[in-house]
């Protein structure tokens, strides 16, 4: 088994905690309906940094189910709330919840997920600290979901805030608080959550801070990536998704406006800001990019840049094999094609 | 100053905390957006009582702020999703969030609220315990908005989960379950969080439990009259619009259907089940009800049997001034025509 394989395994092991939480204080009724965002997969890639982390630190993983059973929580009430946000129709070749059965018991749902993460964090040794980082990290998600948003180009007409709010640029700079709100923020917490969990030092825990903070930055690029030059086959999804949603928050995008000459650039701005991207806009994009800029490549080697810097923040933890499965998971998303 | 105003009065001193702990980590330029919900006015029923049961029990109410704060916080967060769910437009005469904002933004809001609870609730003496029963509280909130969203005779035909799971027909014990997960547990909550902070006895506690409980029922019930009967002038509301949204979960008229005659009870049914409520619909409803059963006068004679079961619980609490606001506020309730 490679060590990426038994890091998945790892972070399976949360699955009974995570169901135990999401069934505590819930109608017998409503229990189908409550379980089936988290039977619908994902790599359970959050909880299983919070264990990973832990056993880092030296710490006992039987401590860290609960913190890891949260975080894991939290990421799947961001995405039943995200799915109606950005009306997306499938995950994980699934229906989304709101798709499956109607907008308000989607929100029912997600309200339902957000306090089995506080019934988790209660099993921790220290409500009080986790829930303040907690709280923290999802008011910051929150606040990059906000970002995203008002970094799209068009749509949105019946939402006031948007239009009046919409940035018409951005600096890369902005691209990247947006992305640590939005992703690298809960990954940062799910590696701080094994080290709390461990009882780790300061110091110790200042590295998983780093590691994860240097993590998500490269994981979100390489999503980024994958969107515009991922393989269908591989990915299950289609190429090109943020450049029908009209994204400015897209790595690549990003990047490709800041090098591209006058001429170009407008082209491409023009396809972001259409009402509605067809498959040829999307084909354009894409080879303007590729063709006339190096946004691509420029993005590649920060993800390569960021996994290394949160392989380097990991010199304070001592050499285990916790630490082995957080190195090669940055080795992973470093090269990830899907 | 009557003790009514006084206690209003108590239930605004709340507010600065509240708002603190809604602007904590908080973008600068999301404030306004933030504040505008909390803004928009209520009476602060829910502070109020968690100070009052607070003093009930001779503790100190400054200890009860961030609890006090933790339940507003969180009525108000699920103001603003019931608003979605029901495609309200208008609350307290001013747009309701997603209204005014945009759906998008209004999630996030909401979210950003739920955290706010969290850290407000991390400024209590004991976080495992309140966040125990918050919890508790919020996915028996969230089950109450389930049933009554069931309960309902028509419309969601977009909401796959609403069209198969509806009640075709109700008891009034179901309604009462209803409303307790809605209303009441919340209500409830708030007076045993009093009664926590200032660090109350078991009996003292379970009076406070009883007498919330039960005072949720006279305020829904209170609510499902004044729906059907309050005036315009003082409610600032449309009257009926209980039956223009097909509700089987309104005390009168759960009552009317036990009660009609077959004839009339059917005339409701279609009444309840029509796709487009019209005015005259309404008042057609309405003169049924009045007309041929009893209920309104049920109703009324339920709502004053709850408000004095909720002055009969507090037996165990000392004569004291927090004892005397909870009294207060039941008879209020018991009588209140808006």
């Amino acid at each position: 088994m490679s060590i990426i394989d038994e890091l998945a395994k790892l972070g399976k092991m949360s699955d009974k905690h995570i169901k135990k939480y999401l069934l505590m204080n819930t109608s017998k009724e409503f229990e189908e309906v409550i379980l089936y965002q988290i039977n619908t997969g994902g790599k359970r890639i959050r909880p299983a940094l919070t264990l990973a982390s832990c056993l880092a630190c030296e710490g006992d993983i039987n401590e860290a189910f609960p913190a890891a059973a949260s975080v894991e929580i939290a990421h799947n009430y961001s995405l039943i709330l995200d799915d109606i946000i950005d009306h997306s129709e499938l995950r994980r070749g699934k229906p989304t919840v709101w798709k499956k059965y109607g907008i308000s018991t989607a929100i029912l749902v997600a309200v339902h997920y957000r306090e089995s993460a506080t019934e988790a964090l209660n099993d921790t040794y220290s409500p009080r600290e986790f829930n303040k980082m907690f709280a923290r990290t999802l008011k910051l998600l929150t606040d990059g979901e906000r970002l995203d948003i008002l970094f799209e180009q068009s749509g949105r007409e019946d939402e006031p805030y948007v239009v009046h709010n919409r940035y018409s640029s951005i600096e890369f700079e902005n691209y990247l608080e947006m992305i640590y709100k939005k992703t690298g923020a809960l990954i940062e917490t799910s590696c701080i959550f094994g080290g709390l969990s461990a009882r780790a030092d300061k110091k110790m825990l200042d590295a998983l801070s780093s590691y994860g903070k240097m993590l998500g930055y490269a994981f979100q690029i390489g999503d980024d990536i994958i969107d515009l030059f991922g393989e269908t086959e591989k990915t299950g999804k289609k190429v090109g998704g943020d450049i029908i949603e009209h994204k400015f928050g897209n790595a690549v995008i990003a990047l490709a406006l800041q090098e591209l000459e006058e001429e170009k650039r407008e082209k491409l701005l023009h396809i972001l800001r259409k009402d509605k991207v067809l498959d040829n806009d999307i084909k354009e994009a894409i080879k303007i990019i590729e063709k006339y800029s190096n946004a691509r490549q420029k993005a590649e080697t920060l993800r390569q840049k960021y996994s290394q810097m949160a392989i380097e923040s990991l010199s304070a933890i001592p050499n285990n094999k916790g630490k082995e499965y957080l190195i090669e998971l940055a080795n992973f998303i470093s090269l990830r094609r899907y």
